[in-house]
Order: C-alpha cells, then structure tokens, then sequence
C-alpha cells in the first residue's frame, strides 16, 4: 500500500523546514503533497519525492492522506483540518487550535510518546517554547515529581514566522547608523509592522497576544497549561514570563524548578545527559547560535537554588524552527 | 567654601555619563576634576566648569576633592579610592569592589537615602541590573516585606562599556549578510574579544564571570548578596539568572516576587505608582528603547501569581548607564 504525506502551509517557515526535515530523514512515504494558501499555490518546489506543485488548501481534495503537518496558523487549522481527519488523514497541528483540547494528545517526542495512541485524528504540536523547556523538564518531572517552576523566555523572531526575520533585519538596518541615538534614547523609532514595538536593539517583554488572563499573553499561558497537560500533572504551579529578543534562531528558556524532593546538580546532569534528544553542555554555555540548525535541544548552567533548597535553576536553548516545531511534527508522524 | 567634585574613570561610558548628568542636574560644585588612565591622561574636557584637562589618576594628588564618583573598574578603585578618602574626598564607587564590605553603605537613591549617613569616606553604587530591580522591590518590600524572588535579567552590551557596543555593532555588522546561514546555523561565528561567544542576533546565558559558587557568575550573586544588603533583611530568597541580550542600552529585569503577606496586583500598582524614581506603565509595555536616556526605572506587566497565591511578577527595565550607574551616583553626592 502506498503512503501519502502531505505539509500544509509548506510555504511559511515551518513548513519549509518541514520539508527538509522530511527529506533529510528519509520519511517513508511514496507520495508528498503541499499545500498553502492561494497566493502560494501553483508554484512547483523540487523535492526529494520529485517536483511538487503546491496546492490551494482552500480548494484541494485531501482524499488519499495518510499523514499530514500542519503549519498554517489556528484559523487554517480549525477551517481544515476536520477535512483533512475526516477523509482518512492523521492531522499533525502545530497551532495552538487544538492543544486545550482534551480529546488530542499534546506530544513531545521522547517525552510522552505514549500520549500518541490516544488519538481520534488529530495530535497537536506544544508550543515552541514549551516544547523546548519540556525535554529537560520532563525526564526531571519523571524522576523526582516537578512541583513548582519559574520560567522566562528568550524567544527569537524566527517564531513569529518569515515576518518575524524580516522585521529584526530591517529595524537593525534603519537603526544601525545611528548607535550614538540608541545610547542616548534620541534614535528615531522605526515603524513596527508585525511586533507592537520595535524588535531591533530592543527586547519586547510581551511575546505573544493578550489572553485577557490577569495581563498574561497567550504564549505565558501556553507554558502553563501545555506543561500541564504534556507532563499529565495538572497542579504543577508554573509562573511564565515571554519575552521576544533580536536573534534570528534560538528560543531560550531560563527556569527555576522545585521537586517533590530535593534534587541535587549531580543527579539532575546525570538524568539530562540520559535524557533523549536532549544534549547537556557542561564546559560551555550553550546560545541560541549553538542551537541553529540542530535537533537537539541544549541544557546548560544546572544550578542548585541558593533561596529554598533542593532545587534548580537551568537554561535550554533549542532550534524553534526543528524540534520546537517542525522536527517534532515529523517525530509525531514516526511515531504514527 | 569652593566645592571640587571629581569623576575617575571620565573617559568611559558611565564616567561621561556622569559628567553629562553633573552639568544637566547644575551639580552645585565651583571645580570639577576629570582622572583617566596615562592612555586618555592630557586630553581637554569642554564642560560646564569650563575646558578640563584629564589627569592621570595613577599620577595625581586628590587633595582639596569633597566628593570623587569613581567608575574605573574594580581594580582601580581598590588601588586608589583609599588615597582620595585619606585625602579628605568622600568617594562614591560605581566597582564592585566595596559592595559587600559591612562599613561601606550601599545605596539605592529613593530606596535607602538613610543608609548615606553610615559612610566613613566610602559608599557603593550597586550593580546597575540589582539597582533597577529595587527600584520596584523596594518599595514593594517595605509594604508587605519580601520574602522570596526568582529574577531573570536582560542585559545591554553598554553594561560592559564602550567595548560592548563596540562588539555588538562589530558582530552584527559580520552576521548581518547571511540571515540564511544563522536561520539554519551555517553562518560563520564571529570571533569574539570581549565575550565568550558572540552577542550579535545572540544571546549569553552567562552575564559576568565565574563566581566560583554553584555554577553562578558573580553578577547573579551581586543580585542576591546587593538585595540583601539594600533593603537590610538579610534573608531573602533570591534565585538569580542573568543574561546578555543584544541590545545597546537599557537593562531589563524579569522578576517574581513573593512577601510575608498575599500582595494584590492593585495594591502592588498603587505603591509603585507612588515610588521616586519609577514611572509605572499600565497601558503599554516599557522597552530597553523607552527607558534609554531616561532618569526613571520603568516598570510594567505588574500580574498576580499563577500558582502559589499572592506574589507579583513584573518586569522594570532602566539606563543601565543612567540610573544603573552615573545618575544614582550624582543622586548620592546630592544626598552627601
């Protein structure tokens, strides 16, 4: 019988990594489908199924589909997908459309794989940050009960998609002449398109939409649910905080966790330097550059707490473009 | 009486700074002295005490200097500052060099003018990211007493002085025509000089040096050993990360804080809106960008507690050149 994949949104930065995240890991599949939205449509991408025409998601008949990634935004997705699950396909999503929903497993690979077998159709993709912060918090949570967590973000613009890139890298440009106007605060404002404030030079303490939550954005929210539903302990206390900075690749997290027990630095590093798809720096800090481009997500900087003992603080960076999104819809897809 | 007021360290970026702060705020001086290392040692200073020329701090006698606001480095103080209290100035130190000495006060203007009366001939600035921090943790601890905090920093290249911007400016000009290679990790690594990796489109998980403690740098420990000692209650928790970010000026903090007592988000926005020195912003978010050039600490985002009850997360962001370090310093020769 032959297997048919198909990347929805095959267009957008995720969906381009996707592909090649596809191809490099010789999914195996026989045919490759690709859609986007209708401005996209039409053009052909050479890939290793052979030359593709991308086709009009609105319009296409998703008849035949074994397996397909979405990557298209929560409106494409709501519209969709129950199209797509309906003629036969297992819907991967990467929105957050589905992830509150307590009928889709929310999966990390190598974290709650088991989460999978559950589905009805559909499994939905964590959040980038989440996801990135889980494989180091989750073979934690297993070994000693993660009861409370502090995490803040360092989330790039590559997270927000092609806009995101292209806003960092014009601001810079309009802002770099002027370093002396950056010193002083008189450097004129660029024009912020895609981020309420400008991004270049700058840090946005407010990444992601209003959730009209108490002040918290949608993505703080996101850390706090989808840690809880992804580790399956819904009393896990977490306080979030997401910020957007100026780098192209790289989501960081800095968090501070506390444990059902104490857990000692030596017992920590020796459960992540097990942990899968997880690479633990102990010599060298790990950043954002170190990260781009790889599968694995890096910890570095295990600390013990210096206030109430027993726990840790650490950092992980991972690629949000691969495992934080892209590579995890394929590993979900292998495990299907 | 004449008054001398005397800046060491004139050359740097937080020493000219100060000299801008000195003549801006009409310093109530008649003279002004300007000291540098030998290399900018002979160079004139056109100021509002008229043209100065910068002595050689190695070389020159400080007799007849009331006040000296150092801001050459820890080694230079530790080498000179004893000399100019012997010699009848009371000098006010931006280094780390004195902060945690039990005789020497240590000083947050707006926070702890009290603590000013205490000195004999030495007060500390504190560190510019803990400095902006108690701008808001102050005046919340006073109220219902702090107990514990989780405080996550974002900080500017200008923190470590011209050289800073200098490499910042230098790497992202060297990254910035192949956004291709940092999206999937091929780009060419600048070669840093002043940090360890690169800052251009990065961030360090790793702000300051190896304290030797636990894995911490000794900019995470300033934060929790200058909390401490700034708001005289020497057992709060803090578990501390600090990061630098790709941006010029404007340090950012990123905190939760619990009390001895549940603290509202109302309660917490009615103190700070009242706090010297902190502008609260309620409708938008303040940026590194906004505070640039500003006197105020900005603070924002004031939300209650997720999990335990009754504590605040907030962000503040602050001139690290400024109130982080030249302004607080001029605002202590005020109070002295």
């Amino acid at each position: 019988m032959s297997r048919t994949i198909a990347v929805v949104g095959a267009t957008g930065a995720v969906g381009r990594t996707m592909l090649d995240i596809l191809e490099k890991r010789s999914f195996p599949a026989d045919h490759l489908r690709l859609f986007a939205s209708a401005r996209s449509a039409g053009t052909t991408v050479d890939t290793a199924w052979g030359p593709v025409v991308v086709e009009d998601l609105a319009e296409a008949d998703p008849a035949g589909i074994d397996i397909a990634l979405f990557s298209a935004g929560g409106d494409r997705s709501r519209a969709h997908a129950g199209r797509f699950v309906d003629a036969g396909a297992v819907v991967i999503d990467n929105s957050s459309a589905f992830r509150s929903d307590p009928e889709v497993p929310l999966v990390v690979a190598g974290v709650n794989d088991d989460a999978v077998r559950e589905h009805k159709g559909l499994i939905a993709n964590p959040n980038c940050s989440t996801m990135t912060l889980m494989m180091a918090a989750g073979p934690l949570h297993r070994a000693a009960g993660l009861t409370s967590m502090v995490a803040v973000t360092y989330q790039s613009v590559s997270g927000s998609g092609h806009k995101g890139v292209d806003e960092l890298i014009e601001q810079t440009d309009f802002l770099r002449p002027d370093i002396d106007g950056l010193m002083d605060g008189t450097a004129p404002e660029p024009q912020p398109k895609l981020y309420e404030r400008p991004i270049g030079f700058n840090v946005l303490p407010y990444a992601g939409s209003a959730s009209g939550e108490d002040g918290y954005t949608d993505e703080e929210l996101k850390l706090v649910k989808e840690t809880r539903k992804i580790l399956g302990a819904p009393g896990i206390e977490v306080e979030p905080t997401c910020v957007r900075v100026p780098v192209i690749v790289g989501h960081g997290v800095a968090a501070t966790m506390w444990f059902s027990r104490p857990v000692t630095v030596e017992e920590a590093e020796s459960i992540l330097s097990d942990a899968p798809g997880l690479e633990l720096w102990t010599d060298e800090v790990p950043t954002p550059h170190d990260s781009a481009g790889r599968d694995e997500v890096l910890a570095g900087r295990i600390r013990p707490t210096l206030g109430r003992e027993g726990g840790i603080s650490l950092w992980v960076v991972g690629d949000n473009l691969r495992k934080g999104a892209a590579l995890n819809a394929v590993q979900i897809a292998e495990l299907v």
